[in-house]
């Protein structure tokens, strides 16, 4: 008998990949923080001698989430300002708040809740675009979760950095230090879109992520206001510019991404570059909706984010991957445009392609860190169960989710956050409240 | 001191009606089923002794919800046929089926899951469409559950009946006995869609109606492969057939109503149509996205339903109402076009409007039934707490309702339904499931 530190046992799993599809009794074994094998039940425990054993009757195993794209600290605004245009939203709900109040501490606490509510939904990685990046990341590593941090990078003075010089210095100086090789942490660059840096900038910054090897990730075609802004301003559509300053390339990520003709759609696919899905908060802020099965067709790799919960308003990868394949199809006029089976892989797999962490994460494939979520199927509204994965999709809710792991730590037991104080958190949560309600217009 | 059954003291209410706003530390009174008065709990605590005292802090208390159209029996089929188009979904998952199985015994066992996934949910009243409604009626006032049944008309022999002649029999025949005056049941007519019936069929229906007072609800404009057929066998828009046969008025709820011209919209606005807005089906099968703020502004009532969990895969009137309020904003470029207390409005009391029952239920005012809904927002996804109303819209997931009363009777008491015995009726779904799944192509 093999020793193994877990051993998982679930009625149906999903590994997503090498095969998207089904495995009926199967066993994850996991070790130091991986997945070690994956095999029928009968032959594991014949095979293994675990420490841990885990047998959840009637719960699917899945990938963990890979939440694509948060703001993370913002989850503290949550229903600050809703029911408003992009513009009123910004200048009345969100900058006054942010220019009072954004700091360590509230970044601190801000993404606190957010992971507490994404690990209890099943999220085991998420990509974040913030202030004090360096914050979210110490965070994150203190609560043992899966992060990849975007340093911001703007044109304009905040409290985290004043010159261009300072944000790009501050942004290089994160991604050596502490954070090459770390087990958790990545890092990439994060400029918050095309009219936030000048032309110069962006080539300095480009020839910085090609030397440190870093993703560039950006809000891109929006909205169709953004782009009409930049006909206006530079004669060109964001994604011409960038693409003539050299950075449409496969280490970008395109956030949102909803207004592309069928040219720019061309150039991504072919330039490799990763599509983030934002499709609740494109709903809200009445973005407009993003035509993702035209860029699947095309090969274009989409992933999948919840964006900040200020404009969500929630960070659930369910609800989240469910209404990206519903809308999907009504976008499409084709009820197969994306299936079930899509969708889990977009939200995991596909995610974890576009962060740059597809050997690491996203699959429940052996040598992958053990990121994993189990979710309870035997619920009234989950039954009868024709197709576990189906089911998981169109019903399934963050309640369903019992146990996930990150690493291999058991981060959400039977229901139970093991690493979060949520008392605390909330107590914390709503003196933010107090301050923020305060300063809105 | 006065002696009542109830009094519920949530930390807010949201009533609906007579002002769509909140209220805090308002205590509401229920005596014999009904709403006895709403008053702050401090003077409820003088005025009133009752039988049982419900408090919950950091709840919030609202009517409960009208799914205003689905097909309960076909819980059954949830997750049946996912993925599919509308002509294969019907063809190769869900005809067959019905075919082979649709009989008293499968309608009574499938609504009474579709019963329980509502009240757990926080719906207190739906209104069906689907064979057998004497069924469904006797399985909802088993099960103490509002309902409006619409009886099946259509002009081909099902397993329920043969002739158009018989499908009106039986249908006036449940409209007169026994549920003339049931304090939980109301009857309409339910004619499958415009191309379901003759014109002389659907002129002996209207005439039927108007002697008999019920509504009469129909699919309408869901497709425009419906339009265009219709356009095709009668030379006009189902609309314009319905509106010639003397349909088109204030007893029709007009379900879907997806494609609709802007001369349409006019004449459902001037002769008071209700359109029931069905989202998440709409999405899923590829259908369309229904200007529902467009209809609004012109002065159409609209309701929401969940249409059937085959089509859905759930009957979960809060995710329905968030996905019609985003929906709405993107559909109409418009971040303000629905507002959170909008959509509560079109999931309660517009829903109860739509079903004429709007005098008995929909929201919180003294003389309506109690029927309510009680939503914790003390949890991790929908803190902090800005809005109630905004955070019940945006965030709130089924299993945040608490307690639902249906005329007073409290059918969930702390997240347990009291009426059904969930592990007899899940053992009763797995064996329909197993009976379907040998059905199917």
């Amino acid at each position: 008998m093999l020793h193994c530190d877990t051993l998982i046992a679930p009625q149906w799993c999903a590994p997503v990949a090498p095969a998207n599809g089904l495995l009926s009794d199967h066993a994850v074994v996991v070790n130091d923080g991986r997945i070690a094998d994956l095999l029928p039940i009968a032959e594991a425990r014949l095979k293994y001698q675990p420490s841990v054993f885990i047998e959840r009757p009637g719960h699917l195993l899945i990938p963990g989430f890979v939440n694509a794209h948060t703001h993370a600290a913002m989850t503290l605004m949550r229903g600050l300002a809703d029911d408003m245009p992009l513009e009123t939203w910004l200048g009345k709900g969100i900058w006054p708040v942010e220019k009072r109040w954004v700091g360590a501490e509230m970044v601190r606490d801000g993404t606190e809740l957010a992971i507490a509510e994404m690990i209890s939904g099943g999220t085991t990685c998420f990509s974040d675009q913030y202030f004090y990046p360096e914050i979210v990341a110490e965070t994150a590593v203190d609560l043992q979760m899966r992060v990849m941090v975007g340093t911001p990078i703007i044109e304009f003075p905040t409290a985290w950095a004043s010159t261009i010089d300072e944000y790009l210095n501050k942004a290089s100086d994160l991604v050596h230090d502490p954070y090459a090789d770390h087990p958790l942490v990545s890092t990439c660059f994060a400029p918050h879109s095309a009219n936030a840096l000048s032309d110069e900038s962006f080539v300095d910054l480009r020839v910085l992520a090609d030397q440190l090897d870093v993703r560039i990730q950006m809000h891109l075609h929006e909205s169709t206001i953004e782009i009409e802004r930049a006909l206006k301003k530079d004669g060109q559509r964001p994604i011409g510019r960038l693409q003539k300053l050299g950075l449409v390339n496969t280490s970008l990520l395109a956030v949102h991404a909803i207004h592309l003709s069928d040219a720019e759609i061309e150039i991504f696919a072919e330039s490799g570059v990763h599509v983030t899905h934002c499709p609740k908060s494109n709903l809200k802020l009445a973005s407009g909706l993003a035509p993702v099965a035209k860029y699947r067709r095309a090969g274009i790799n989409v992933a999948i984010g919840t964006d900040s919960a200020a404009s969500n308003n929630c960070l659930d990868m369910l609800e989240e991957m469910r209404t990206a394949a519903l809308l999907a199809k009504a976008q499409a006029s084709d009820a197969a445009a994306i299936s079930a089976s899509d969708a889990l892989r977009m939200a995991t797999l596909d995610g974890a392609e576009a962060l740059g962490l597809a050997h690491e994460t996203g699959s429940i494939e052996t040598g992958k860190w053990a990121d994993l979520a189990c979710v309870d199927l035997n619920r009234l509204h989950s039954q009868p169960l024709y197709d576990p994965i189906s089911q998981l999709v169109y019903t399934a809710r963050a309640e369903q989710v019992t146990d996930v792991w990150v690493a291999g730590r058991h981060q959400l037991d039977k229901g139970r956050l093991t690493q979060i104080d949520t008392a605390s958190l909330l107590a914390r949560c709503n003196e933010w409240r107090d301050r923020f309600a305060s300063s809105t217009n």
